[in-house]
């Protein structure tokens, strides 16, 4: 059944390749095949066999559809993909068909099929998140200068820079990329145990086979099953959340600061089916939604952990659908936003104007550390206060507020700058070099 | 992309077909062209508009890939859709394009979709439902004197009998589809509000719209917008949630029973691929499955629900991927259960002989209350224990270890059948009866 | 170990109460002293045990440090406080000691127990519930006439009111409530059934127990036992999170509408520690807390469900943290939720200037059908495109836009109000009535 | 309110502690007092001021419940706290309170006491992961020849021993901890940045500042703030979760072994309150209830990383109850999993006879495989199966079966070992040592 529609959201067309029926059939078989062709360069089975095996590993010949029915009944695809590969062997040499899936068990099979699906997926999101990566430290470095209100509860706070806000979004999609490669690294390894996972039906010359299959699908054989104990897997998704929740804060920003009364930035959009004069942040709620979509996922992930003895029941059932969600969201994420940032207009305006609407008060902390200072706390908090309730009640500038105060006038004149926005940015740009990686 | 495979255990293709782009695609349109219609009929649009809506509103038409690249730039794939829809009634009369989606916003033709949508899915759960209760109360009839040992966190109880364990499972799973019941009927209504909600648009004659639209669509109409409230979604995929734990609930137990050292059932179950001797408990892996990846879907939908003002942004645009993948898990699981309780062998002789096995301890807690009665909570504890001792460390029997204290052996003469697991079952029969709801 | 600051966000102190040491432990133990007083009526123990039995059930004469600590050894605090009961007990008189706990098991115990402190919670949360259902009618009476923005995926769409927007919240509240009732009525029943659920202990007599103790503790009787079977209270959980989340939606909407660009609404808010100028929306804050802490309680929750055979492993135990988190979560939103609709400031000068600022375009939906109706839709399309782009990059009003054009100018005539936002807003008078309950 | 009862089974009294009011308020207040310290040191702030602010810092002068009523109305109890605790230094002198928490802001102090919470958390944690990782090398290396059923879906598979079995618990927790080691060293870092982050308040000290206060604290100082990106934190949470999930599938290992009719191993274990003869495994509940409420509280916590601008409404808020929960949940796990390992007993006999059980079929594998080679795969099927029926249907041995056929009689005769699992065991003990990180 084609479903583009449904998953319009949680998908890219390359990743719901990565895991159409053809590409997992293949990669299935693309095993299958390597194990014969290991196997036969150790003579543990006969070289005609492995060639037999590899002519017949080819996605094409079988039909996805009756593998998935046929699934049901063994609680996975890789029992009838065994017996339809088996079948088709056996139709050019009957021997030939007994040396299928030799040593091997349908976990074997499955597992190393998904690593290797999850690395291809892994790839195409590489080079997502370097885009990204770029386009951040490019937007960064031109806002620079650009002094915008810093917002703590969603109300005005202190001034910061947009530069800044970008390099915070930087840091923390750094961070937590390097995190999904940390754990991808650990995670993306060989299973190869056969029946109960201790190589047995391979003799003596089990490590042999896994080594060589290893090699034979660039992957680093960790010398051990790991049939029952999915903590790497399971780090490889957390730190996909993670990933993507960073994602998810930035896209929350943009689609606060794109409000038109704030109207800080502006994605490019879309169009509304009803009202001509709306442009939609369609790539925040497409980020946003692969937010709200990846804890659900990883929760699940982490309550299938509890695995049964040598192989689980239910648990490990649940791994495939589940990597197919999370890769596809947290890559339908991330495409989404490179376009956000590479599409983005900033008002640096409006960044103003919304500084000035505050009437000065976005400096009030300044102002009521050099009162404190200067006269006691108990005054500068009456000062302060004052002046608020002018600045609220009487539509006061809050700098005329202040001054209205002969002693607090005093110790505004030794600051003449102490209510400029842009002067009270503190170490702004230090921090923002630091968190684009350059030492200040 | 199709992908049979990776879902091929958490879906089933009635269901998978109920979510394909065709069908999505032509429920899409089935809204708009019975909008057009009933408009017509309300002589707000041309009698020749709807004529020209409804001959374009064909899912063969249109494709699928397109509309869900376009709906990326627009978070929602009915805004493409209308405008391929308006597009090609263009072509027939340009002025009918106009009366597409006339007073219509996105969301009425999306949420209502995703209604029907659910409609359709939950109408082939409710056919599975009922078939899993008649074969649950069959099965509980024909065991209702089975005698087995009841198991509290995993160790021996005392005896049930396995009529009452099938009949518990049926309660959960009745009182559970019950609930589903429920929050579908108050779920499955119409949205039609326009732009914000209040059928502005289309100005006196909305609400007539609406009424008509529903009974259209066989839907019941609210009355009021709810593009932001999402409760009663809701309702209906945590009743799924806790459906599918009731499932699952039934599968765990099946398969520890099923485990080769209990026997006490077995499914017919699926082959290993390497092991010749295995027989899986494929439709148990099935069900626990499904019943660990629902949590994780519900929360992600209840996350959701706090979606903005009129409209959400994120919310809103992961609900159709996440009632795509519930409404297919929890079915995958219902489909598994009907096989898993009508193809269920039950082995009465191990049940029997498990009982036997613990050596008359399972009545250990009737034979305190005797003693206790009798001797006294302090020599009754020391007689149980000294005879308990007996039973584990020289394979004594209970019944004789308890007679070979005298003043035990007196009370024991009083009560021969104290320590016959048949005559401790209790009121287990009139409670199945009432679970089966029979009054007794 | 007290800790009020840890939980300050997500617990009331009343609710604490309810699950505090003390309470929870009479709880217990009223309902070990009501199975002693129904038991001694019905002559199954002597009528002395029942009194000594109730003189030591006092929560103050146990520890509950201790309990906790062996609860540990034992899987639950019924086991020790039984022992610890029947100890008491019997240093009163030996024979008493052995009636203590007669015939129940600690799942009876415990969860009834729960079942009484959660009806407790829900009488908190009802008169929390009724106070907001209350404010939000009369809020939205007051407002029924004022009208602001409607916004879609966080930007301007049409108009709405206020009253119906408060209205809208009202409906989700109590649709969700009426849930949670429901799901109430159906899970606040006894757990009576012994050792296996059979009530085999009691006898002949188990069902009168179950009835007798059913009425003295005001609950309900199933009459069959639910040990392992927990949809119905999972419903109670669910429900609770349903309706937190609607709270939670209610809470994003204030304090957006209540940023400073914004300024529509303002809650009285809390201070700053550095920033004196702040008021913050610290009721959102609770609320928004809660409602993201509620879906993963609820998916634990679920996920603890699949409970094995008479009495689950694991998933059973988790209940008691659970709910204790769930209902003062939920009762810790409810609560910030009545301060914040009743000290709610609503700034309707705001909502009009904010509808000013779209320069007219909040109306073009309606300009767009008038000009579609009288001009077809591609002249339409075209007057409208360039009139948004005049507002849009001149600063033109957008009525001005649409009227430059003479063919668009003859059609606005005929509706002169079609650019005055309180003329659009559709039904939103009769559907706030519909949302109240109220037959327009 | 104290409450040990109802969190008996999800937190130990070591943790209780780190999570207690007076624990907490202290962490705040030692904050408070080292800002003050270097502030004095830096001569930014009056030295009489920073001993006036250390001499207040006593957790003692505050009352807990009162800071956690006032929390409510300012979204976190820093600002009530640091209102009390100026208050109390202005008693001395009035103008020493102006002094404190100068130039930081409320999540400074919350964040940085949160990480010092968390970090002392983790020692405690930490000393039981070393001591269960010992215990599970012993009992690995005691076991390194205790041959057992593998067991895959639930079912008998091939024979493994139980020293590899306990190694792959070892081997998960071991990388599974080293995960947890990793994201603490990057998340427990100092926040330090004032109002909106940048620091602005301390002017051109406040890097000097952030530095000596992370001295001061232990801590490292990451340069920038991390107010809203909460990355690194959920890092530590998710890697919890995992933890937490391997020690549960020890357990559910653990309690399914421990089955009467498995009978493999035994927990010390805990009594009934009903059923003398019980032996229940009350720390497998204890962790796998853990491991249940995990996966949601880590959903939860990647849900709220989703926060606004320069400090989060909603997500930030739920923090510290979900990392309260988190480590004492994930603590008490562990607790649990030390006393279950180092008292559980092993019984090699019952494995020896569940092997036996088997009539030979786990060595089922083994034959086919050796059959195939020699007679091909129609007939190597063909006598297994035929095998397999005998054994089932007329209880003979698999090895009788087997030799009746002379064909495969003959094959057999040149492999005597074939059906003696202690002689398939493949590289198990290779692998047993890699698990414990030796080279073999």
């Amino acid at each position: 059944m084609t479903s583009f529609l449904v998953d319009a959201l949680v998908t890219t067309p390359p990743l719901a390749e990565v895991f159409s029926d053809a590409a997992v059939v293949q990669t299935m078989l693309d095993v299958e095949a390597a194990a014969a062709r290991v196997q036969a360069r150790l003579q543990i089975i006969p070289a005609d066999a492995a060639v037999a095996i590899e002519a017949a590993a080819q996605a094409g010949f079988y039909d996805a559809a009756q593998l998935a029915a046929a699934a049901r009944r063994s609680a996975t695809p890789v029992v009838p993909l065994v017996a339809a590969l088996s079948d088709r062997v056996g139709v050019v040499d009957a021997t030939h068909a007994g040396f299928v899936h030799w040593g091997l068990t349908s976990q074997d099979v499955s597992d190393t099929a998904l690593v290797l699906t999850v690395r291809r997926s892994l790839d195409i999101l590489s080079a997502h998140h370097a885009e990204l990566a770029r386009a951040l430290v490019t937007m960064s470095d031109q806002h620079a200068a650009s002094v915008m209100l810093g917002r703590t509860l969603l109300q005005p706070a202190t001034p910061i820079t947009f530069g800044l806000k970008v390099a915070g979004w930087y840091g923390a999609v750094m961070r937590s990329w390097e995190a999904v490669s940390r754990a991808a690294d650990d995670a993306l390894v060989l299973q190869c145990g056969g029946a109960a996972g201790t190589l047995a039906a391979l003799g003596a010359e089990g490590p042999s086979v896994a080594d060589a299959l290893a090699a034979e699908l660039g992957l680093r054989n960790p010398g051990v099953s790991w049939h029952a104990h999915r903590d790497r897997l399971a780090a490889v998704i957390t730190a996909l959340s993670i990933y993507t929740a960073s994602l998810g804060k930035m896209a929350r920003d943009v689609s606060l600061l794109m409000q038109a009364e704030v109207g800080e930035v502006s994605e490019p959009g879309g169009a509304s089916s009803a009202m001509p004069h709306k442009r939609n942040p369609a790539g925040c709620a497409v980020i946003l939604a692969a937010a709200g979509r990846m804890p659900g996922l990883a929760a699940g992930y982490l309550t299938a952990m509890i695995q049964e003895h040598e192989r689980g029941l239910g648990g490990w059932q649940l791994e495939w659908p589940t990597f197919s969600a999370v890769m596809q969201t947290s890559g339908s994420a991330l495409a989404a936003a490179v376009e956000l940032i590479t599409g983005l207009s900033v008002n640096s305006d409006r960044m103003r104007a919304n500084l000035a609407a505050t009437n000065g008060t976005v400096c009030a902390e300044r102002v009521q550390m050099l009162l404190t200072a200067a006269l006691g706390r108990e005054r500068a908090r009456s000062v302060i206060e004052q002046s608020l309730t002018a600045v609220r009640d009487r539509g006061m500038s809050f700098s005329a507020a202040i001054v209205s105060q002969t002693d607090a006038a005093d110790v505004m004149r030794a600051h003449p700058d102490a209510l400029v926005p842009e002067r009270y940015t503190g170490v702004a740009e230090v921090m923002r070099q630091r968190l684009l990686n350059r030492c200040p």
